[in-house]
């Protein structure tokens, strides 16, 4: 075979593919670059310092799904990370102690072990350190005191005995550490692999044609940037409004009425450093089309809006309708399936008349 | 034999049976007696008007536990009827839209079917009746109408598949209506049989000796006068306070913050009628050792104290410290087994972009 013969046929087999391509992907080069870009969903999320056992996951979740971690007795975890949604409230920013409208959006638990920080602002090493917060956060469980929330849950011999159990290794295993530690340890648990992973694994068929599209735009547009790894998101701190502000970019898509709140200056608040202004966790995208309102305020509803909102803000570019339409169809293979046990509700311990009662005011 | 002979032998079996009953009660005897009074529990309680069907269940069960009946999205039925605490929310009086006290407590959902009326005062005849009312009640979970609720259930297509399944005969199956049946036909399925069902149903061992002295006890007093049947209770509506007032016998037993509520009147509230002044149903004690606090109002914590009181105020008596012990065993023996499905909570149909968004205030 002559040189020009065999270039010929090169650019004749690249002209068709690229035809071909045009209506069905290559599956197998999307594949290999999904690969380097995220990686499929592990079954648990482990952590050295707080090892998985069946029994501290099972009291991680007694706790969860417990109203008397809060001190009206009302809120319990999953009241604003309720799994039964995707592991949120669907609210803009969530309710708690005496009807306190918090200033931030409820993040998914599903997935959030794989986050390298904890809360919006990043201010929580893991879901360990995370679970301290709210319980003890005036305006969400609004429980006074570390052993206060001991107390109330060792007067309850049903809990005291699942503590053994689960830090049979530890004098006093009942204590506020252990507390977040046992429902640090559900949360690791919480990981929704589906169609997505499979396709991450090798089954280049797990999505459909429009879905690789999707991927291919997520990709181009560098979404990546901010939303890549196993979680898609989770993994960076990053100014929201690079190119023009977040605040009046989101404000007309506010439908319903919320206390007026100041902007959100983000990570600024803990660290004080204005490289920190307006800095976010760039959330995961896994379950992003259950996970609405969208952004750390949970301004906007529509998922269309609010990636147009980001490719504007973020990117300076506006997307055509079509691209977004093949993100709509990206997003839908990010919806993962929640682990069947975690969505069985346990039967929670009795109260004793040891038990602090429950405090409204 | 002679006849002498016959009947020293009769009277030394019957002193000696005596002398033994004394230590091990007539398991016999008593199931006689208990089959009389009670009943076993069904494993779902029928409606000829509101047939149950898996679909209808089902889709009962994810309105039970969908927070978007309310309007602040955030209270959904199980927040004050939480099966993970045998149907109740272990709170004196429930909370409510913009965290609104309630006036009485949340009775439970566990075997509530089978109560003759609905609610404290009876004024619902059924729980497809009493379902209709706490979503439109506005200290409870506040929809501003019945169209309301049916549009916003209407804006999300995964929930008008359902009632198609559900109601297939229907030409408009998406109604109120049908929306409280369906959440009826729920609860028609969370019963709770267990020991005590099986002793009614002739397994002579299924009670501890002390659980049947506690029996005896509970029949002896004549507590089965208001609490037989069965669901041990919730078939009829009687004075609470015969012989002194329930208001004085009760008092000294708030133990945390309430609003100030004056004496409430109970069912002379719906008819107006003199007798009904104070009148209440009597409720079921199926799983009472879980659904503290106890009385209309919660106003007492220990079942304890809770049936002295009942002794007092409507028998008259004082109970011995002993009989308490009887009855406290016995009251052990009727905590039931919730149904594992209707713990498994159910992944909620996604909302849309017509849906009605929360309202907080």
């Amino acid at each position: 075979m002559k040189r020009t013969t065999a270039l010929f046929l090169t650019l004749t087999f690249a002209v068709t593919s690229a035809a071909v391509a045009a209506q069905s992907p290559d599956r197998e080069a999307l594949m290999s670059m999904a690969q380097r870009l995220f990686a499929p969903l592990p079954e648990v999320v482990d952590n050295p310092d707080n090892p998985l056992s069946e029994a501290k996951v099972e009291l991680g979740k007694m706790l969860y799904y417990d109203p008397r971690l809060s001190q009206s007795g009302f809120i319990s975890c999953n009241s604003c990370h309720n799994l039964a949604t995707y592991g949120v409230d669907n609210l803009p920013t969530s309710l708690g102690h005496r009807w306190a409208v918090g200033p931030r959006n409820s993040p998914t638990v599903l997935n959030a072990a794989l986050h390298r920080t904890q809360f919006w602002d990043g201010r929580a090493a893991d879901v360990e350190e995370q679970a301290q917060g709210p319980i003890l956060n005036p305006i969400e469980m609004a429980i006074p005191g570390e052993a206060y929330a001991v107390d109330r849950i060792a007067s309850m011999p049903g809990y005291v005995k699942w503590f053994e159990r689960a830090f049979p290794d530890e004098e006093k295993p009942l204590n506020y550490r252990n507390i977040a530690n046992a429902i640090g340890a559900f949360e690791r648990t919480l990981t929704t692999p589906d169609r997505f992973d499979e396709f991450l694994k090798g089954d280049a068929q797990a999505l459909s044609d429009d879905e690789l599209a999707g991927l291919q735009v997520f990709v181009d547009y560098g979404c990546v940037g901010c939303h890549g790894g196993t979680a898609l998101g989770g993994d960076i701190l990053a100014r929201f409004g690079v190119v023009e502000s977040y605040w009046e970019a989101t404000r007309e898509f506010i439908t319903i009425d919320q206390p007026t709140m100041p902007m959100d200056v983000g990570r600024f608040a803990v660290t004080q450093d204005a490289n920190d202004l307006y800095v976010f966790k760039a959330p995961s995208l896994r379950n992003i089309t259950r996970t609405y309102p969208y952004f750390h305020d949970g301004s906007v509803w529509s998922l269309r809006d609010a990636t147009q909102i980001m490719a504007r803000v973020q990117l300076g570019r506006e997307m055509p309708e079509e691209d977004l339409d093949k993100l709509m169809a990206f997003y839908q293979a990010l919806e993962g399936t929640i682990p069947e046990y975690a969505l069985k509700l346990p039967i929670l311990p009795a109260s004793s008349k040891h038990t602090e009662r429950p405090v409204f005011q």
